[in-house]
């Protein structure tokens, strides 16, 4: 199937469907194990305090407009979290703690989810902040070849999200209007951010935490990537 | 004194002070204690979790070009913060917290380290996310009337910290050089993004936390507001 054009047989009201990347198809808790590993009974305090940092320094970058990759990115706000628990750091330790975001588990349901969907006949996007080479190897990684049709990275427009330009990539290729494409993220403050720039936008609340408040809200939520399938039935007619 | 215009007597290498407002003159956390008496043993969780949640929107909302002000962004941040902690939060009670922004305490040592600066010839000023109204407020209940050539608030460019906008304020205020100015900061990540912009700047780190990895550095820190004034007495040669 091409992108953007209508799965035949079904009344096409939705023209691809665009996930984030970290926390929603990927864990990116599962580097947990091994922090534990390295420093015992620290590893969900660092790797709580390292997903904090990397999101922070994202977002303090792109205000501050001093891009660097996302790799980097990921690499600082371990050093920081490190010193900020006060564990010491030793390279090779930050070399097998950095490899491990090329290889990040997938969610339980996500390689299922995407292979309905995409049998289906749903066009397939993923949009992160994160480098176009760690996503091909974290999606290689998670047995996800070949199930999406763009991969979508935020270095191409040197800012990360929430700023509208990353979030215009997903329209750019798809080649439609936001309204009629679904973007999917587990992090709420994406998907509402998402959901201002005019996407439909589905929220993987795995924790049933409420909405942000923004004043906006995604425009529907469940609370596994599964349920994202009654979704597009529904908006299909399917 | 004219702001701008070197004090007589001493080698002007500094041409005013510009401090932040929440969390470097004022304890954002002088909150937890209301916040306690409404939620017992959750007053502390509540003060983190609501200033957390009140900077993410900031950022986010700046990110995403849908500034609200100040005093509305501490509201949302409230409202969600009690909803993540499942803290039922009567009107009332939010009313009563929201006012504690009005009247937060100042620092042990904010008054005297302004009154010795402003003693020494310095003019000093405010930049802050902050509402006017809530600066004027938050300025006279410490007792710090009469000390601030200039309250500056980030309402003026409907832009938050760390954009650039805002930063420029303060150079537009004093109409010279950002590398003329000493911009003060508890908050790392503000000491650190006003270091980008070009100011000299001191990071005020109270809990000896490792700087933020940006690939920058506040030019100087200290412990308390006191040791501002060693910083600035070396840079002017009194």
């Amino acid at each position: 199937m091409v992108p953007g054009e209508p799965a035949s047989g079904i009344t096409m009201q939705i023209r691809g469907i665009i996930f984030d990347a970290y926390g929603t198809l990927f864990d990116v808790h599962s580097v947990a194990s091994l922090a534990e590993e390295i420093f015992p009974s620290k590893g969900v305090a660092l790797s709580n305090l390292w997903r904090d940092k990397q999101i922070e320094y994202t977002r303090l970058r792109t205000l501050s407009s001093r891009y660097v990759d996302f790799l980097r990115v990921t690499e600082d706000a371990l050093r920081n979290a490190c010193a900020r628990l006060r564990l010491p750091l030793a390279e090779r330790d930050l070399e097998r703690l950095l490899a491990q975001y090329h290889r990040l588990d997938a969610f339980p349901d996500a390689v299922a989810t995407l292979q309905r969907l995409r049998s289906q006949g749903f066009a397939l996007a993923i949009l992160s902040n994160g480098t176009p080479g760690m996503l091909e190897s974290v999606v290689d990684s998670a047995g996800m070849s070949g199930l999406f049709d763009h991969l979508l990275s935020a270095d191409e427009v040197h800012k990360f999200k929430t700023a509208p330009e990353v979030y215009q990539m997903g329209v750019a290729a798809f080649g439609c209007s936001a309204a009629e494409l679904v973007f999917v993220s587990a992090n709420g403050w994406d998907a509402c951010c998402a959901t201002w720039f005019g996407y439909q936008t589905f929220w993987i609340n795995r924790a049933s935490d409420p909405v942000e408040q923004l004043g906006v809200a995604p425009t529907r939520q469940g609370r596994q990537l599964n349920d994202l399938t009654d979704f597009v039935d529904r908006r299909t007619g399917s």
